[in-house]
């Protein structure tokens, strides 16, 4: 046996002799300790391949006791980790107050408890839901099992609650407001689900990896930024929550409130805007209830003193044409010089002017034409090159110059008519399928969106891949989920076989 | 690095490049193929620690795949699992089809959905509940997952909800029964919460681990057995099932009906007495809701053409005096030999009797007298003596001959009065904390029960421990749990200090 090995949890093996002599079982939660230091970890038995008096430790609960070789470890049985009892009371639908709810979240993160607990606990939010004490406390808590920025001024941030693909707008609103003197240091996700996050796109154009020293630096450098937050130590907790969440295929809103709110709270924000795409297929699909998940948002402001406001937005289908990282970034260029498609341009300046008149720096009514002003005038795009600079791009980069798949095809109209459907999760998995994210270039072009008018062989998308096996999977896929609906199209032939 | 090592999931090791190559991440769902085997791990990726080319499986991937040193295994990023979206719609609350209840057992005995998703589904049975239908269908898949005997005669069963400490009477139930000619090869499992499983405590008078074909011959030899169910394969995923409802804390009603059944079930039995505790601290607690289970075990075995008798019994205190395997052993023996408390002998043959009246063997009502002179002749001891020579054990064994823990302590009462209350979670706990079940010799005495009158300094319990520190550890949370309560005892002394 090696002396350790990673296993995506704390776990220790020990002989079976020494695990009966300690009254232990496989599979107890035990608690081993050195020295002060202690955690808790799954206990594996092995027959005949660790010795006695020896254990084997997985390197994250080598970690978590910065144990070397050599020293000496003891091991007892774990009781019930104190959050337990809080876990099963919000299982039972009760309210939590706030020291329970602190104890969940500190014990998540110092791994405590399990993934079966937090699963425990997510879903129980998700089937019983919590009250806005108990998300102002989850929030707070988040924040503080963290790091905190302060960045001494005032701090704007803009998010979106994702869901769909092509929501490249951060890539222009960022560079917007900060060309007018809002101080935006925007951290954001790589994708999870999507074919992009937000990270991952701005990746494309400069190194959006930085440790928090440097994250201050380079914000306060360009009066903005666009990195990645999972190396910066913001409300960490969230990053384990996620992780569970994401092959459940649940996201409970009180944990989505929470986590977004503390991810912000924890840099120090004065006022936030809150993209909520609504429409078939997004996250939020009505209106009633993207107004009043906006009320929740604005009802969590109110309770840390931060101004919110929320600009619902049509979520129906994806934003702009492009869907992956290198297509994203490369459109997103394009509309900051000038180009771009009108949806996009329309989408960001509508929020970048939310921030504008937030701020203070217009007043209300007059964010989304300044808005305009700073992309007509190229100010926008000086400024993005120089966030661009700050994070250790090139500067002078043009559209032509990102690199996109070469392999390629492309998808046509069957019939003649106005297309009536953009499917999102389609695109989205088309896109992934394709290569997205992890391979910057691959993703899907949208020529044809809702309401355009089609004729039969027009081409409605086209497919970009880093490689040909990837093309094809994605191809497959798409002749399989028609992701674009075009009226009049014989949606099946019956029987399939005349 | 190994070649491998057990942790507890099916993970698969590779390189950061080759991760990065097959665009994988960490943490993904892989589907590792072999030949036409295949099975979905979880990735984990490891910098410089393996070659590029090369992977590490854990043992429970290995043992999957069959897989030998230098054969090549080709990944693929795995897709959402079947049962996945039946997971969902049960959370959702919605009824579920055979299929896709088969599709979620199959997919977790096969280890095809991981921990995460199995928990959303208990948790789902656990907030959501599920019919009768789906009961059916989840009994019907579970013994479809295993294996099953055929023991070509009449077979019977008895089983306990369990959640009372103390509850030996199978010692009593299976010999009784056997000796009047109804077949009853129990299976019963180890502890789980509690001091003593039925297979722990048996274990001390005879081996109780057997294959399916050595069970088959050991009860067919005897007319009866008490063994371990955990190697025979009966309905396996139940193992899974309970392993992930433990950390947990829940125990849905609908997993408990099926996962019983389905055991039962696997044996091909024609008639089930279901032993239902009801009182203060046992699983359930008042009349009604024992009644209500009592229906849907009757009902259950309507649909699978089994015939079921319910005893709604007292559990509001621990059966009979003694908790802990050995102690329990020899009460039971005792309680064949003549002696024992009346408690016991009483519940225990009154659950006989049920067994016996529903087999046949007796009228209706005439089971008890049966099962009593069953005792009383002594026909019920030879049995046991027969049953245990059969799996193993010393047919001559003696009470006196049990070894029990020789460090011991006993708690005295602190003033005259009345027992009222005998607290089934506090002697459980004390019992576990002096080693009970894996120190055989380890656990409690009751010398007074409910409605004893005593007087101040006469003995309570008597706490049994093979070794000081736990004996240490069991009477610190004796004297702080105060498991029996003795009317006119002051509770609590205010202010503390005076």
């Amino acid at each position: 046996m090696p002396e350790s090995f990673p296993a995506g949890r704390r776990i220790i093996l020990l002989s079976a002799q020494d695990a009966r002599e300690a009254g232990l079982r496989p599979y107890d939660r035990v608690r081993v300790s050195l020295d002060s230091k202690s955690a808790t970890a799954l206990l594996s038995v092995v027959e005949g391949m660790i010795p006695p008096g020896e254990a084997v430790l997985s390197l994250e609960l080598r970690g978590a006791l910065e144990v070397q070789s050599g020293e000496e470890v003891t091991l007892s049985l774990a009781g019930r980790p104190k959050s337990f009892d809080a876990i099963r009371k919000k299982m039972r639908g009760e309210e939590l107050t706030p020291e329970e709810i602190r104890a969940i979240v500190f014990d998540a993160a110092n791994y405590e408890i399990g993934e079966l607990e937090i699963a425990a606990f997510l879903l129980a939010q998700e089937f019983k839901g919590m009250n806005m004490n108990e998300i102002v406390a989850l929030t707070k808590a988040m924040v503080e099992a963290g790091s905190t920025v302060d960045f001494g001024r005032p701090v704007y941030e803009k998010h979106s609650i994702g869901g769909v693909p092509g929501n490249k707008v951060s890539l222009l609103i960022v560079p917007i407001a900060a060309s007018l003197g809002v101080f935006i240091p925007k951290t954001s996700s790589r994708a999870i689900t999507s074919p992009a996050g937000t990270a991952d796109t701005m990746e494309v154009l400069a190194p959006v990896e930085f440790d928090l020293e440097e994250y201050k630096e380079v914000a306060l450098k360009a009066g903005g930024c666009i990195v990645w937050g999972g190396k910066l130590d913001l409300a960490p907790v969230d990053d384990i929550f996620i992780r569970i969440e994401h092959p459940l295929g649940i996201d409970p809103r009180s944990q989505m409130l929470a986590s977004i709110f503390s991810k912000k709270l924890a840099v120090g924000i004065q006022g936030l805007v809150m993209d909520i795409p609504t429409g078939k297929g997004a996250k939020v699909e009505d209106l009633k209830d993207a107004e009043a998940l906006a009320s929740q948002f604005i009802e969590l402001g109110r309770r840390f003193d931060v101004r919110v406001q929320c600009g619902i937005t049509y979520g129906g289908q994806p934003v702009g044409h492009a869907v992956g990282p290198a297509l994203e970034a490369r459109e997103a260029l394009e509309a900051l010089m000038g180009g771009g498609p009108a949806s996009l341009i329309e989408k960001s300046t509508s929020l970048a002017g939310l921030l504008l008149e937030l701020s203070g720096v217009t007043t209300k009514g007059a964010g989304q034409d300044a808005a305009k002003e700073a992309l007509r005038t190229g100010r926008a795009l000086d400024k993005m090159r120089e966030i661009i600079e700050a994070q250790g791009g090139d500067p002078k980069v043009e559209p032509g110059d990102i690199p996109v798949g070469e392999y390629r095809v492309e998808l046509r109209a069957p019939a003649d008519g106005y297309v009536t459907d953009v499917d999102n999760a389609s695109i989205a998995t088309i896109a992934r399928l394709a290569g997205a994210p992890s391979e910057k270039g691959a993703g899907v072009l949208l020529h044809a969106k809702q309401g355009y008018k089609v004729k039969k062989g027009d081409v409605l998308l086209e497919i970009f891949a880093e490689r040909e096996s990837k093309l094809t999977e994605a191809y497959e896929a798409a002749v399989r989920l028609r992701p674009v609906t075009v009226e009049g199209m014989l949606l099946r032939r019956v029987p399939e076989y005349l």
